[in-house]
């Protein structure tokens, strides 16, 4: 199952068939990945995906058992060339973490026609979902503000993008996640709290017993646990929980109901049992919205699930993957509106002194800058690939979740607002 | 990455933790999947996913490298415990291809609690990705009527999730997927068009060479190839297609612009070339809506990727697995809200002589199946999992497939309406 060979469509393999016997296969090429617009109100998208990428790449290899699935509608002179498939050009591209705007070239992919255009699928899946989630982790990881957010939305989404999900929303500023597999191949620290199953199964033959399942708990896990008080009354959960953890206990999880009301009555209940020190995590189908509505209520933690693994209404980043380029003539197609615009590009950012940014310049790449009126500009494009090998020093998640950090405090304020509106700054095209 | 078992909240496993010094752990427990509800306004949902759910549980090992994981906050008792796990219980549940309304329970386990809870996430994850995505392709298959829909939305979802969906939307009744890891997978047939990439990559000096593109992929794959016509004009795109392939060309392909003009006017050009068996395949960002649109049109071939790929509005099913019974106690969290049915349960659908069906009946295992009022009933739950092995003579993708065809024939009219409405028929709660 790690062979991602076979994660391509049908197509891109019977244009490479059709393009083999003719001068195209073996031509420079240069293919661009952009989202030709942000999902619907949102003023920014954050770019997430490209090391998952670059570790797919290694893996993308044609062996016996791919090549039998080939086989089925391919011919010798193609089989014998996929056989041999190592990607070996360039790719070039913005880091994750950094913000994207309409038109951005997030990913610049230099290599044969063939080479190339083998990898549109599986390059298009990996960015389109990592950085949708990365999206909306962000606006809620901005809604939150210094709150700490659990992603616990694994449930809610395919058991394998759970663990991209779990990473991309760590890149966005989510402090942790449920997901395990998410914690062994990424390290991204895992967290957990209490299932109402826990509480349930201490039922015996006399009824519910919700102290003896507490008592369970803390055994097992400690005072620092977090205790989840609204299986049946909430108000009885957090006495019983003070009662058997006493005044120390960590925290109480509410899953149900008006969060905001029950996290003001909830926190007076715990300070008059002393209990001033013990947080309140809330979750419960929480969005970016609902998360800001809370922001003048005794929460401590959020839990986010559905929202954040579905990207809040926007669950693909909307991006493409084109040709831009063919031996230096720039290509692109003309029907009407799904237009393009030909040819490689260079992105930078232009910010004033004071850091907040101003507006995205895309230029042809090779052309000297344009004008930026005294703004300080930010080359936006790194070395990703370099002769189908990773390039040196890419920075790693951690590198990626500190620069968006930054990247969302360059933005005009209205950038962060929840509304929806235009991108946070214009894109200017400066194309020769 | 075959192993399933850290697809896996953290919290299931510090629930075990917390369960395993006290009978509860051992106790036997039954927990149900269901969904509280539809999404908005939709009329049934599809079960989808059940199969991989069985495939997964033998993946479902704590190794040596799993284990590694959870030793930062689990003790010798529970690692003990974790190192031995295997799933010894039974599943029955509704056959893939299965309607679904609200409450129905779609999947009963049968476990200890330790054993039960543990498979939470991983269940869920699979049911609520797969059945998002198949009750999504069945409302643009009944759409489509007797048109075929190729699915090719992989480049929108996650790369591993573009796999499970080509299977979903199989079960659902698409006929293809471009997707070429389903075909290894699953054996769903796989099929694709052509890719402006390939066009515009035989751009020379002199410009684009729209005839010599289609010339190569004639040469490579034949007549009965279907070719992409939009990259430039249209109208010139159909006659260079006819002029090089010939009348007997297989199809073409229109991904841009308004479909049902473009289409009436491809088709009038395609028959005074003579060109009249040429189907006619439209894309670009169709849902279940805009191919209802089409219908008047003369359409051939539908392919569908974005909408099919997250669901059409509705990217997860919101199913929960929740705990019922604790040894032969109904157990039911008492929350707002959230409120649940304690007691494990056994559902029929009622249907008249001709087969339209007219109301789905919950009752409680064991007890009588209440008077329907001379109906036909069928019963919805078929043994899946038996001590811990898959149960014999399991339906397999096929047959899930021809299961909802004749499911979806079972519906009252309104039922396959793609307006918003309520569940095309009521859920009868009978529990003693």
């Amino acid at each position: 199952m790690d062979n991602t060979a076979l994660l391509t469509d049908h197509y891109e393999v019977t244009m490479v068939r059709a393009a083999l016997r003719h001068p195209i296969a073996h031509r420079k090429c240069v293919f661009e990945v952009f989202a030709r617009r942000l999902p619907d109100g949102r003023r920014y998208g954050v770019v997430a995906g490209t090391g998952r990428v670059i570790d797919e790449l290694a893996r993308f290899r044609f062996g016996d058992e791919e090549i039998a699935v080939l086989e089925r509608f391919c011919d010798a002179e193609t089989i014998a060339w996929l056989r041999d498939y190592r990607f070996s050009g360039d790719i070039d591209g913005y880091r994750e973490g950094e913000l994207y705007f309409p038109g951005s070239p997030i990913l610049t992919v230099r290599a044969s026609f063939a080479e190339g255009v083998l990898l549109e699928t599986l390059i298009l899946s990996i960015l389109n979902h990592d950085s949708a989630i990365a999206s909306a982790a962000a606006r809620m990881v901005s809604a939150a503000g210094n709150r700490p957010i659990i992603e616990m939305g694994s449930r809610r989404t395919h058991e394998r993008a759970a663990v991209s999900s779990s990473r991309a929303a760590y890149i966005a500023g989510v402090a942790a996640t449920s997901n395990l597999e998410a914690a062994r191949t990424y390290g991204v620290p895992s967290a957990g709290t209490a299932a109402h199953a826990f509480t349930l199964g201490f039922t015996g033959p006399d009824g519910p017993d919700e102290r003896a399942a507490f008592a369970a708990q803390i055994e097992a896990l400690g005072v620092g646990t977090t205790m989840l008080v609204d299986t049946y009354d909430i108000t009885a959960g957090v006495r019983n929980a003070i009662d058997v953890a006493g005044p120390e206990l960590g925290a109480v999880r509410i899953d149900s109901g008006d969060l905001g009301v029950l996290a003001r009555q909830v926190r007076d209940q715990l300070d008059s049992l002393g209990a001033t020190g013990t947080k309140i995590v809330v979750s419960g189908d929480l969005d970016e919205y609902a998360i800001a509505s809370l922001r003048a209520e005794p929460v401590d933690i959020y839990g986010v699930g559905t929202s954040l693994v579905t990207g809040s209404g926007a669950p693909t980043a909307g991006m493409v993957y084109k040709l831009v380029e063919v031996d230096g003539t720039p290509v692109a197609k003309r029907a009407s509106h799904k237009e393009s615009r030909g040819g490689a590009k260079t992105a930078v950012r232009a910010a004033r002194p004071s850091g907040t940014i101003v507006e995205e310049i895309i230029h042809r790449t090779g052309d000297a800058l344009p004008d930026t009126h005294g703004l300080v500009t930010r080359d936006l494009q790194i070395p990703l690939v370099r002769s189908g090998e990773p390039a040196d020093d890419l920075p790693n998640l951690s590198d990626a979740r500190d620069h968006l950090g930054r990247g969302l405090v360059s933005l005009p304020w209205e950038g962060l607002g929840l509304s929806h509106g235009d991108p946070a700054v214009p894109t200017r095209y400066v194309l020769s």
